[in-house]
């Protein structure tokens, strides 16, 4: 299992139910991938997302956001924390 | 206090040590502007680093970065967490 963070843009003016929302949207149908998604954080004013993610792969990731509405192609796999 | 997420690029093939390394040279100056660096992710591919910070402003966080050597543009304040 490997740990990912994928970054959404376009997200200005999102509120903290929106995003609980679409937090929920993604953890309906996550089991389906083996996915988990732990933590997201919003940036209102630059519209940034940052969702923070255990799963099999980076694609898995992809295709659980695809599929709640809310595609990204910026996923990255992270090996090193600290 | 405010909660961030800063992202650096290009830290491709930086290993656990060398990210320890730039996070301990934070955590050693960080109390000078009231900032604390929480975690850090590395995807050693992609070369991007993720860091999540509190702090009393997007600036202070970068001033730790710029005086411990790896000053980055790209912070984002993140009022709103799932």
């Amino acid at each position: 299992m490997a740990r990912f963070m994928d970054v959404h843009s376009g997200f200005q003016g999102v509120t903290a139910e929106q995003l609980q929302a679409a937090h929920d949207a993604d953890l309906l149908i996550e089991a389906d991938e083996g996915v988990h998604f732990e933590q997201a954080w919003l940036d209102p004013v630059a519209g940034k997302v940052f969702c923070l993610s255990t799963g099999p792969s980076k694609e898995a990731v992809m295709r659980i956001h695809e599929r709640a509405g809310h595609a990204t192609a910026e996923v990255y796999e992270l090996p090193i924390e600290v």
